[in-house]
């Protein structure tokens, strides 16, 4: 209940919403801008005035606007010139990616994780590793204005501290600020659950733009959560929101990692379906989730008959979160994409029998449309918030 | 992402703030106010003064300062003179209350409601002569500025329609526009869930004051839920959101109300705990679950067998929203006061076996401050809602 905001609070706000419109929504004129934004065009020409002599955009004239008189000009985002680092640490696979401004991927890379102890040093090296390289490649007078992590465990808001992450071995691990000093940037690594991120990501630019009310569902060997409510991430009071693998749907059931038992994470993760398969002790990983699936597509009996176990589970899981929720879109994503396409029956029949009819008769089952880079590009957005929310002062620091 | 706000808005918006200051936190001096709000003494002058004219607030000398000098005016809530209804229509009882700016309870009445069919016209005309009963006690100058109603059930948030009360035997009842009609007052009747709407009674002034993250359990013959997360109440894609009585935590278990088999309400309602006790098919309603609870604290075995039972369902179902929510709070309200005053060892030894260690380290139980009036005063809270938003004009629109 503070007092409504000042001049420039407001000319702060404006700024950051017009950039937030480039990054979002890509290459717009400035007439575009002035219907969507409300405002009038000479306040429009300001703003963009500004964010071009930060070098945070540039005005063009479109190619061929087919109508008469003087055409619009676009405002683009300046790719290439401002970006942040994302980096994506999950059980088995690290990546990280240089994203400019706009959303645009410009420089990848990736390791293989090894299962095991959470090595911090080692694997910050490699990521601060990656970093160098695509910093290297990249133009002299681009800038790096932020940096964050999707980590496969719970993360404590207020400094990044991996409290937990029975995937990844990690138990109070300070990983954003170790990473940070590894970058030597001088710049804050946030650090975010990764199916929280992949559910900003997929709001932000995937299947889910446009969708106020979504639940993310993402499956790496456990099963983690994100939702959207309203527009904005469940959070929780310390930053463990979403963590739906852990909601008991069998009590009495399969052991989890966690110290439960009967977690939605026991019931469908990765081991629960190649264990219910007859293929747990062997290969394991994303591959091996697909072999079940398409050996179940192909009439195996014992892969159909695992995977139907672990879509009724699934599906129970869903329904609760449907009513508990009443969202608008669930989407199904990392290794979930593949076991919710091999299982879809079952995940729907579940929902018959356990949601409730006005939580699920408008309701849209989709798979997420980022795919595994979902948790990476959700990063990235999250490395992107401060620039979007005063892009002026960032941008200013940045150059610093 | 449209433009920041016009200067009227930002008139309407402190205007707003300063009235919710005086409504939720009572009689409040033009100095605390100034420092709270962040706007200088001119500023909140002329806002106090807009307010006073209009006949919101009033100003007074304090009684005494104790400090030499001219003492700050404190600004008053006009409780007699601004005033809404609200209304709570339970599985049992039927309630109406005539409440004034800043929450006091000016009036209320009450009468039992038979199990059975949901009778819209009957039960409207209850209401509506509760409410003219209170209108002619009311000032020849007090002002409805509102009315709003909790019922136990799901509610279309566009509409107010009550699309599902399995309690209540009501579906697809176009409750809102009927009690409108019925009441003759040329204003519309807001239609909220009562686990909802006592969250946002608990999270304005009662136990969750100030409590960003939080999940109110409402027990009423079933079992209904309101999520606050972050500071907003999650309504879902079309209002039903928070129906956490139907996330199954028993698949096979009992059968439920919904259809659907072992949700939260099948294993810890009214009727569960009735058959666990050897006493359904007597005696219903809260006293027959006050009485279970008595004889359990009395020694009685079988009332302490059925007790356990569901303390411990309830306290898995806790886990799992601790787990996804991680709130700050859970607060039971309703007969769940009870239930969990007489179940707490099952609850924690749950939460302890079930919920995550970083979840459930800082979390707080408690039950419901403003006890059965809960859902009452979030009724009239959301009747409120219009006048906190637009002071003036809502208050014009009031008399004209």
């Amino acid at each position: 209940m503070r007092a409504g905001p000042s001049q420039e609070d407001i000319r702060r706000h404006n700024l950051g919403a017009l950039l937030r419109h480039v990054h979002l929504g890509g290459p717009i004129s400035r007439a575009e801008l002035t219907s969507r934004m409300g405002l009038n065009r000479s306040t429009i020409m300001a703003l963009t005035s500004d964010l071009t002599a930060a070098g945070l955009v540039r005005e063009e004239l479109p190619r061929e606007t087919g109508r008469a008189g003087r055409p619009s000009l676009v405002v683009r985002p300046e790719s290439a010139r401002v970006y942040v680092f994302a980096f994506d640490v999950g059980p088995d696979r690290l990546a990280a990616a240089r994203v400019g401004l706009g959303g645009l991927i410009l420089d990848r890379r990736e390791a293989v994780r090894e299962r095991g102890a959470f090595e911090l040093a080692e694997l910050t090296a490699v990521l601060a590793g990656f970093a160098r390289q695509m910093r290297r490649k990249a133009a002299a007078d681009a800038v790096c204005v932020g940096a964050a992590a999707a980590v496969s465990g719970g993360v404590r808001k207020d400094d990044g501290v991996v409290r937990f992450g029975p995937n990844l071995k990690a138990e109070e691990v300070p990983f954003g600020e170790e990473l940070a000093r590894r970058l030597g940037l001088g710049l804050p690594v946030s650090v975010g659950n990764d199916a929280n991120l992949g559910a900003l990501a997929e709001h932000s630019r995937g299947v889910g733009a446009a969708v106020r009310d979504l639940v993310y569902l993402h499956g790496d060997v456990g099963i983690g959560g994100g939702i959207i409510s309203g527009g904005h991430l469940i959070g929780g009071h310390e930053g463990y929101g979403g963590e739906v693998g852990h909601m008991v749907v069998n009590p009495g059931g399969r052991a989890c990692g966690c110290g439960s038992h009967g977690c939605l994470e026991a019931e469908v993760g990765e081991r629960a379906l190649l264990e219910s398969a007859g293929r747990y002790g062997g290969h394991q990983g994303r591959d091996s989730v697909r072999a079940v699936v398409e050996a179940a597509d192909r009439g195996d009996i014992v892969a159909q008959e695992a995977l139907k176990r672990v879509g009724d589970w699934l599906g129970l899981g869903v329904a609760n979160l449907v009513n508990i929720f009443n969202p608008e879109m669930v989407i199904f994503g990392g290794m979930l994409r593949d076991i919710y396409l091999g299982a879809a029956a079952q995940v729907r029949s579940r929902l018959a029998l356990h949601a409730m009819a006005p939580q699920r008769e408008r309701l849209r089952l989709r798979t997420s449309s980022l795919g595994d880079a979902a948790t990476l590009v959700g990063a990235a957005e999250l490395a992107f918030a401060n620039v979007l929310s005063d892009p002026l002062e960032v941008l200013a620091r940045a150059h610093a």
